[in-house]
């Protein structure tokens, strides 16, 4: 997995965010531009961080009773059409196949953007009964959305995803639904990404094309903006009318029944290098990192000390079975070009291995973290490098939560919000009156858009303005620029 | 997982295989045609499968220290065209989208049928020194083969599947992947899928467009057919010299690198059903499995009998817990109808769970392969079903390589040839001159192409015939009527 680097030098995080991004990735080998405009190739590095989050996620959503499957790729473009808010939330971005088998087809197949439309004209083949209900199902595959600007991770032509689509007999039942796969959202991201967020409802403007209500994870991001980690949508019956989805209900009735789809990407990668990463790389939270701890032997010129140090490596990575260790046995580079490479890298956890350390049975544990040194027994190492990889995780994701709250401004007035948008960027706290009029202007004159209304806000209160047009308001929604 | 089903009537596998092969598909939920021309829709029970079958190649895979990773869907037009045997190959099987974002693409860009030119044209990039060599990456997605004619699984537009794609140094080392790769699948296919088959070489007519060398494992089929179940290729210098890939070796030469290819698509999973199934429909290997074991509880009129029936099924459900069991909790089936159901659905193990079961503290467990009943005692149950699975395994295993054997036939003249292609069909072993005029008079006349040269045949031998032509022949080729 690990390859020679050209000597790298990065851009500072502090001063380029959107440079250093690009560079970390290329550099650590996470992923690289293709000779295809707007896509990208996700190398081996990158990819073991998507298997780790795909196989968290997967066993999360398992344990919802959801099962996987695969639909086509292909969308014959009628299919697409049925739904009117959902084909032309999606229009413009369509990659269309219009040869196949060297002749142009009667049809054209649309590459699926998102999977709505083909999965439930199977589904209304699938259901007729109540017995037939729920249908829980999800899939892992890659979706096209043409992008004008790219960004890798966070917005590339073609990305790699899941999409849950369930179908349910009552409204009650789907939005269980709903709030389950938002809840194992957050899971993934508190407690294995170490990033905090935002969960909310979306605003009716920035929902999802053809659902009732969205519901999301927001995060901010280093450079003040925020960052759409994932969707969970309520589509009520909107699609069940269309695709005639109709069940023989247990009182003999032939009703519509409610539907969910909820969705993550390949874009929360992006998200994980933007939150945790620092001026000298990526930072990955242990749960996450494909390798947790690099054992870095001191060769000296002596081949016979060298081939000593790599035995005693060989032990050490045995007696930590359950960690992933990389043993680093380049001698041909230096060990400060090594240190850097590893720091680049984000592997939380360093072993210094030399003759030294060997005599006095104690070896130097570096955090890639905070880059606090420990010193650490030989018969303790298993439990004391358990620790610190715990220590990190829970690090991380205090100081993403500090981050996200130093950065999070209440604007009692839209002069107070322009001045936020202007000089500080972050998350705004504010009253609106969820008149899409307010919601469109604040857009054009701050490029901030309703992010969500937190959960925790969506009770009404009293004695509240709009900040925009100062009209009664009974929420706090939390404003942002989005990515 | 498991939904309700109209009362099936099933074709027997014995009187229409092509039917019954259908039918078993659709019936037992594996599968599903889609609203899209020659692709299909893998359904939960089938996608299950898939997901073991991953799982467990995937495992192989990486113990040869191949990573995964993950390359764009699309390929420019200009990169296919670039190694002329490989685009005569796949272009008249293209799927081409022509449109992007609403407006026509300066060049047109195709779906991947394969990946080595898109990937190719990154190696090229990432390789300089024969420190970054070898490259080993495989990766799991979808590719797009346009089809005339298609067929559930075997032959559809879109399927899925894995490519390994390696790079290195020296042809040996190239040579020692190619067969690694392939002994994966021999793997695969013996100790998990139980299927037998002939691992051997292509002839240069058969081998892939672009290769030097293709391996494969070959499968009989019932109807006496041959399914190409796996292929691994030597692609020798043909891709590194027109994809300009080179590398500054430790002599200080540049040098052109080897390559490798090789893939596994969800077409094994046809081969599988049609290898098991019986009459009653699918068969499944305990390792493959999705669920090995049914607890059907024999339900009464008496509610409360039928919970405490039940609760058991759940308490032995604990106990074995190393195995996938699942509980028919229908009540308003008929027991008939449910053992259908499970047979159809050809898992391995059927635990019948009454009263006169919990008083005699003993159950019956019913064997989906040859119909046998076991009666065991509570107390061995765990380590009865353990035995039971691995008999079954094993069982499956020689029956298929009984048939194999049984209907591989050697041919001493074409006449024999012709007779047995006629009347027995089979796998039929015959000396062959090795020359493409013979083959290709052959495949016109039987319809048989040559399959594989067996790995043990390799060896030249003296003194044989061309079982066409009469000429000097110095291997015995496997020949068959392909899928």
């Amino acid at each position: 997995m690990v390859k020679q680097f050209e000597k790298k030098h990065l851009t500072k995080k502090s001063e380029n965010f959107s440079e250093w991004y690009q560079e970390v990735i290329l550099k650590a080998g996470l992923a690289d531009y293709a000779p295809v405009k707007g896509c990208m190739v996700i190398r081996p590095y990158g990819y073991a961080i998507w298997e780790n989050i795909r196989n968290y996620l997967d066993g999360l959503i398992k344990s919802s009773g959801v099962t996987n499957a695969y639909f086509p790729l292909f969308i014959p473009e009628h299919l697409l059409k049925k739904e009117k808010e959902h084909v032309a939330g999606f229009s413009p971005e369509l990659a269309v196949v219009t040869i196949g088998g060297g002749e142009e087809l009667k049809e054209k197949l649309v590459i699926r953007p998102t999977s709505e439309t083909i999965m439930y004209a199977m589904y209304a083949k699938w259901i007729q009964s109540y017995r037939d209900l729920p249908i829980l199902i999800n899939q892992w595959n890659n979706v096209v959305r043409w992008e004008k600007r790219t960004y890798l991770f966070l917005r590339t032509t073609e990305f790699l995803w899941q999409e849950g689509h369930t179908v349910h007999a009552t409204h009650q039942e789907a939005v269980k639904m709903v709030m389950e796969a938002l809840n194992h959202y957050i899971n993934l991201y508190q407690n294995y990404l170490a990033m905090f967020g935002y969960a909310g409802v979306k605003s009716q403007l920035e929902k999802f094309a053809g659902a009732e209500d969205s519901f999301t994870y927001e995060i901010l991001t280093p450079e003040g903006k925020t960052l759409q980690a994932a969707t969970s949508h309520d589509l009520g019956q909107k699609f069940s009318k269309v695709f005639n989805i109709r069940f023989l209900d247990k009182d003999k009735k032939l009703k519509m029944p409610y539907q969910t789809s909820w969705g993550l990407s390949t874009r929360s990668i992006g998200g994980l290098i933007m939150v945790h990463g620092d001026d000298n790389g990526l930072v990955l939270p242990p749960k996450i990192a494909p390798i947790q701890l690099v054992i870095m032997p001191v060769f000296t010129k002596n081949s016979e000390k060298n081939k000593k140090l790599k035995e005693m490596a060989k032990k050490l990575k045995e007696e930590l079975k359950d960690i992933h260790v990389w043993i680093d046995e380049r001698e041909e580079e230096t060990f400060g070009y090594k240190i850097n490479d590893w720091e680049l890298k984000g592997v939380p956890l360093r072993l210094e291995l030399g003759e030294k350390e060997i005599k006095e049975g104690a070896f130097t544990l570096a955090r890639r973290d905070n880059f606090e040194k420990n010193k650490v027994k030989h018969q303790n190492l298993e439990a004391s490098v358990n620790q610190l990889l715990n220590e990190i995780q829970n690090n991380l994701f205090e100081k993403s939560k500090k981050f996200t709250l130093e950065h999070t401004y209440e604007a009692h007035s839209y002069e107070e919000f322009k001045r936020i948008m202007k000089n500080n960027r972050g998350v705004i706290k504010a009253y609106w009156c969820e008149n899409q009029n307010c919601e469109a202007k604040i857009k054009a004159e701050t490029k901030a858009t309703v992010r969500c209304l937190p959960l925790s806000e969506v009770n009404k209160k009293d004695n509240q303005k709009c900040v925009y047009c100062g009209q009664k308001a009974h929420r706090a929604w939390l404003f942002g620029q989005a990515y």
